[in-house]
């Protein structure tokens, strides 16, 4: 295993710890337990948006953290649920008196941590409502997950319930507008090269010099099918057909079109992959009028990219333009 | 090889289509020959920006193009220095009449093909500066250069030098900002793999699977020394110390510390880098004031990261923090 690291068990407090350093401006990481909240603390009468997870997918959720965004994100080890008694603190400093809405994404581990999470808080007063992130359209259970996955579309459903919450929208509109991103957005991914846990030191699969997995999860869990490495026409076409098809989307349709990066592969293929998708948009009579391509949702140092589409109306598209200032999102 | 794209060949050409779809508000991507130019055009009364080389660093150059930062940007083949056809359409389309500064990286090639470029547009009475960049202190002549060569300061070059031209300096004043930049911005890197160029199609070098190359040029050309593969802070410390000795910082001075992933390394393992650079420079008496920590000058899928110091006056900061809205770099 080469990376940079010290003791891999002290990997992502370490780089929490530099995280802090860097967007001090921005954020403030609390150590024990850990947790990020966005400096300053809780907007007054702003509904708190709070997320959670693995780390390892890094920018999400710290990077995601601040002004039109989220106020709080708990990241677990890597690869494993954040635990109710982090989660719990960071839900509690998130609520400035109008609620906290919980963004989770469907992995049993998370739920299972929010849901007793919330049950803690709720009992102490606070008024919280959760939202399942389920996008990724390549399997239906999973190794780690009953139903869908929730991977890359989760950055839209936090950017854009974070703005709803930053205009002055109350906790059950935000909820609302998180499900409505859910309920329009899907995604699907593919793996060129498996990644390695810090703490675990060998690839999380194996995977041949000739082939490629269709549908991977951002840890490494199987996905549709392996197929030889095709052109990247070939596979991006393998990930778009799937995701609009299981959006149904429609002949003059709007989208934003995602391309996220695994981490492992250049900003100058994921541009490729971009071209094609976008492509294949447009031929069903979509028109992409959003766009964002980079490295939001990772798996560590794995090779790969998904495509993500939501379905946009002029209220989601309002509320994906307005201000963000976070450490990985701003405008 | 494993990697997202079509015929290696197209690679530059498509994955430039794709940018250029995914920013049409930012940018115009030019085919024949290829070069990036701000949407728009030249922005009457204000100096230029070109700058450009190969391909395979991106975001470099062509996410910098936009408000504050790059007029134009000139894309090679990868690893390969864009010709002088290529540079004299991105100068001429950069020049409002106010002339242009040229921003080169200290590569053989590239020297030479601008140094052509900028003879044929001073024929056509346009007026060019050029600034050359050399930051790295690994090494003072390499595989494809006579001097020190350009790496990851090139990008707090074209910050400043751009927020300079868009407050109205006139050429010579943003050509002297330029120059002040250079005079005291220093990089060194480190190579955990190494990178496959498309159209080679194996990897640039060997590297065992226990070591790495203090060092190395964002070609992958050689470095220092090659070091078995050691802690995350005592790799900093190769970095920072060379940085931080040649700059000759003193106690009390302020400075930029940016940590540039070279494309594979995860974001979390550059604040690892992050962590520790700041600590040592802290050890020193300096103060870090800016920061600035992701992928920005890369080479392909190589991992590793470098570590650029950059040494804060007044201004240099409060140009630094001036507005930019580029693909890569926007606040």
């Amino acid at each position: 295993m080469k990376k940079l690291l010290n003791d891999p068990q002290d990997a992502v407090t370490e780089s929490l710890e530099g995280f802090g350093q860097a967007h001090a401006d921005l954020v403030e990481v609390h150590v024990a337990p850990p947790y990020v909240s966005r400096a300053g603390g809780p907007v007054p009468g702003k509904v708190g948006l709070v997320s959670g997870g693995g780390s390892g997918h890094e920018p999400l959720h710290a990077g995601f953290v601040g002004l039109g965004m989220l106020d709080a994100a708990v990241p677990g080890a890597v690869f494993t649920s954040p635990t109710p008694d982090q989660i719990v603190p960071a839900i509690l400093g998130a609520d400035s008196g109008a609620g906290v809405l919980a963004i989770v994404k469907n992995y049993t581990g998370d739920v299972l941590n929010f849901e007793t999470a919330v049950e803690l808080v709720e009992a102490e007063g606070t008024q919280v409502t959760s939202i399942l992130v389920n996008d990724d359209v390549a399997v239906e259970d999973s190794l780690y997950t009953a139903g869908r996955r929730g991977v890359a579309g989760t950055v839209a459903v936090e950017k854009i319930a974070g703005a709803a919450a930053e205009r002055g929208d109350d906790l059950g509109a935000v909820t609302e507008i998180a499900g409505r991103v859910v309920a329009n957005v899907r995604s699907m991914g593919v793996a060129l090269t498996a990644c390695t846990v810090p703490h675990v030191g060998k690839p999380s699969f194996d995977l041949g010099d000739d082939e490629v997995e269709i549908g991977i999860g951002i840890h490494g869990e199987p996905g549709r099918h392996r197929i030889p490495l095709a052109s990247a026409d070939e596979i991006t076409q393998r990930l778009v057909d799937p995701v609009a098809d299981d959006l149904g989307l429609a002949d003059g349709e709007d989208v934003l079109l995602f391309v996220n990066g695994m981490g492992g592969t250049p900003l100058s293929e994921l541009y490729v992959v971009y071209r094609q998708a976008r492509r294949l948009l447009e031929g069903r009579g979509v028109r992409v009028t959003r766009s964002l391509v980079g490295n939001y949702v990772t798996s560590l140092e794995m090779q790969g990219a998904s495509v993500t589409v939501l379905r946009l109306d002029d209220e989601l598209t309002a509320l994906w333009d307005a201000p963000v200032h976070t450490a990985a999102l701003r405008w």
